[in-house]
């Protein structure tokens, strides 16, 4: 049900693509970072709760860069493509919490 | 400056850290798997963007268990300890965004 | 440098309008009703953050319900009318925060 | 159920109960601007979001302001007065989304 499997035409692009994956590596890092803070003991609750809201600001932002190239790529041609409904359907659901 | 600093009393509680840690290791590998999706030349842009808020939603879920230890275990009761200015300021801080 | 201002064409649709309409009168009640609230002197803090939350729901509500009117009236087609640029920014703009 | 029902001790700060009356009076006059704009034929969809979202930052405004006296006031010294649990899951219901 998934766009992709019905037309396989809908790509990321391949410069946003290359820009995500390397962003993702360094939340990764981030996150082993967070990892690490855990196996000491005398940790902090707030000075992994900053980590984790880092990371989340860190995943906003390729997200929104994903969705930048998206709207750009894909969304803004749906009309003239015909697939409107699912276009706006999953972008709405992608949208819907944060 | 960090409370845990000043004091040294104020420390994660083991459980929370050991779930804490567990979680962040499964993220870890939910990220890994984006990476591996951004890989292909053919994913879709809203696949990511559904697997970026997945994780985000995890995250929230870690955090969510860090922040109901630090109110039960150092909040509650930092009238007592004294440290209520501190403790307030970097909650809000903390909590501004999502 | 509203689009609005540019050309004049885009426009809510009317049925989306009234019903943003009808809803934000709800929600004008709904803030009454907490202006009542904070009359009372024994109110409870956690009584009031209920209510604005309840509040930001419903608003959340009727700003996905203008958003998808406009993704589907105005965003699927922007290529066609040649104003992508001006479409996606302000769309990243809105969508940036919450 | 409610705190307040059990005690009657827990109030919201004078000084903070009216700043947010007045907040919450501005935000009521913000939206009756939104329901002004919404009876006119050519608003724009993103003029009405980008209302929706500035209303929505003074709600959190709000917000923020009681839950840092509500911190201060009643959270700090649940340990003392012996209603961690209602303290801690009400607080953690109000925080749980946005």
């Amino acid at each position: 049900m998934e766009h992709s499997a019905c037309c396989g035409e809908l790509r990321l692009d391949p410069d946003v693509r290359e820009d995500a994956r390397r962003r993702l590596l360094s939340i990764r890092g981030h996150i082993e970072g967070i990892l690490r803070m855990l196996e000491k003991e005398s940790v902090y609750c707030v000075d992994v709760l900053k980590q984790i809201k880092a990371v989340e600001g860190a995943l906003d932002k390729v997200g929104g860069k994903v969705l930048q190239s998206h709207l750009r790529e894909h969304v803004v041609n749906a009309r003239e493509r015909g697939d409107v409904d699912q276009i706006v359907a999953e972008l709405m659901e992608v949208l819907k919490y944060r």
